[in-house]
């Protein structure tokens, strides 16, 4: 069978926009982000973490984002956190310096690419079994490498994370026995205390998982062993952690776009964050009359947390109300008239992390006007 | 800053297995292709088709990879069907010489890209709506582009789709009176009668889909209009599109991999198509002592149509009951014991069309050994 590729290889897939277009002139479904809103995000919490005394490492899993990851890094943050070794990888190549996997791993691959990444980048992981102390030292031994190692603590998520002092200890002791490693401290964190609605509610779930970390820190000095970092917290719960005296860095990173869900939690002024991100969509059918159909469906946003509200136009009187794999329907809740054919609609998704995942590259907008296309550089990196 | 890519530009992700690996060796999470099965499904359909002289034209919206299209095209397929305009693009590269585009479109950018795939192989498109006509008769002739245009009509979705048989004939009759574009006839597709969990209900929605299909084409043939195509149909109501004699054409597509929620249904012996596809994880945690925490969360599938379900090991007692981003937690319906750190879970998705969106690859496998990775070149091509 003959294969076009051959006969034109100069036709690809256009880019979504290009900078100096207007917003409406953007292919959908598109992701679109609100850059003074963005860069006010990210002087908020810089901002807040200065102000506290306590280091800021911004979650990259929220973003994937290298051209991101290095205006955090630009306005003070000291790294960033990955969630996966994989993903660390376009970081190291776009020159972050200090990377923390905030995670455990469980096969030598995994290892052994750490490893390489840790001879070109400060890099350092977490552990909650003593089988990963081993695993991860001869893979550090057989690159050559030096690798930081935490012990994750379960604080209350009942997820990853030792369950007592006296295990954290003796995985500590172990890490500083290990002759390529080296003990860094505690991670600490509470994912579940992020999205609980009230402050209060947030409030008591930090207060608990701070409590456990401060006790497992002074257990370990009583051993003679220091947790030069403590670190965890969220978003969500960012002014408590920021208030405990026990984290000595945060690694908040929903904050820099500001899920739908999140934006539905009740929040103290300081710590209410902006939605800066957006799915452009189109109008492909209002042939029902009672409906517009959008080209954005499943496939161009997540919808565990919800689907997504709508933005502009008529945020009020307009509703996502069901999303098909690449449609989505929407439905007037008044009198409202329905957007036409061709018309943009954007959307706020639900739930930004695994939304990022969707998309080869942001649009970055400024008063009305493409300013920059960015690439989703680990996108799918899920390894 | 320092990037690290220009001092190493050979530092990349290794690929997730090599042909020759067991299984077992594969990085995770992967998405693994049952080849076996996946074959006996391909068949199977195309099958099923040739016995009930219907043409099959199935949907590459479900596995957005070429090696597979070529393999439905080598068993008798006329084509694929996609979603979206840029998704067919990879399609088009790869040699697939007739591509249906199953939905409409509505700005002029997305018409030019159409044009300009129609100079390189056959394309047809969905209107519901005259300005739709309108607006690709431009685009072809700018392009000097041939275009087939078939009508959609709303046979109980309630998504896209005209609502009647004098819309359909106005829209047919503004199709043939284009010089550059050709009236391909119906397109009759009711993705709701697909996941009705009982044959009857799908049965009967399926025989009113066709039963409103015969009209209209009844109707247009008294205005002198030949459909010479009446394409729809899906995997869920395959054994009733078939029978129905309105259809000249199905369009299924997750008969190639069998989602987990399609599982569910009841079927017929003949339409039971097995589970080909499934995501590869790994246990990462088990410091709770009561759950097994996996590596593969919400960015290695989809959940809109639920959880996923285990498949090795022990599929009757180990049950995912929540996932985070990148995390899966399991436990045990009864006193079975968990995996262990560092072993290999095998899941079935709950739904594979936004699951297969997610990955860059396919790693194909046949008697426990990987035999091929396979480029899911339509990822994240949604526009």
């Amino acid at each position: 069978m003959t294969t076009f590729a051959s006969q034109d290889p100069q036709f690809a897939l256009p880019a979504p926009a290009q900078p100096g277009q207007a917003l409406s002139q953007v292919d959908t479904p598109s992701l679109l982000l609100d850059l003074a809103a963005f860069e006010r995000n990210l002087d908020r919490m810089q901002g807040r973490a200065d102000a506290a005394g306590v280091k800021l490492r911004p979650h990259a899993k929220a973003h994937k984002t290298p051209d991101i990851a290095l205006a955090q890094v630009a306005r003070g943050a000291v790294g960033v956190c990955c969630q996966k070794v994989s993903e660390a990888l376009p970081f190291v190549r776009a020159g972050i310096a200090d990377i923390h996997i905030s995670n455990e791993i469980a096969t030598p691959a995994k290892a052994a690419l750490l490893a390489a990444l840790a001879r070109r980048a400060s890099m350092s992981v977490c552990v909650d079994d003593a089988r990963q102390v081993a695993m991860l030292e001869d893979a550090c031994r057989a690159a050559d490498a030096r690798l930081t190692v935490f012990v994750e603590i379960d604080v209350g998520q009942g997820r990853c994370g030792v369950k007592n002092a006296e295990s954290a200890l003796r995985l500590a002791e172990a890490i500083a026995g290990s002759s390529h490693l080296r003990f860094g401290g505690l991670q600490a964190y509470h994912g579940g205390a992020q999205h609980r609605r009230t402050r209060e509610e947030r409030r008591v779930a930090a207060a608990r998982a701070a409590e456990s970390a401060a006790q497992t820190v002074v257990r370990l000095d009583a051993a003679g062993i220091a947790c030069a970092t403590v670190t965890g917290g969220g978003t969500g719960s960012v002014e408590f952690d920021l208030a405990s005296g026990v984290y000595t860095e945060i690694q908040p990173g929903s904050y820099v776009f500001m899920d739908g869900d999140y934006g539905r939690n009740e929040w103290d002024a300081a710590s209410r964050f902006e939605h800066s991100l957006f799915i452009a969509s189109t109008v492909m059918s209002v042939a029902s009359g009672t409906r517009a159909v959008l080209d954005a469906g499943l496939k161009s946003m997540a919808v565990d947390s919800g689907l997504p509200t709508i933005w502009q136009p008529s945020p009020q009187a307009l509703r996502y109300v069901a999303a098909n794999d690449e449609h989505g329907i929407v439905e007037a809740t008044d009198g409202t008239a329905l957007p036409g054919l061709g018309a943009q609609v954007l959307l706020v998704p639900g739930h930004c992390d695994p939304t990022l995942n969707l998309y080869d590259e942001i649009v970055g907008f400024r008063d009305g006007r493409v300013e920059c296309l960015w690439p989703v550089a680990a996108r799918g990196l899920s390894r």
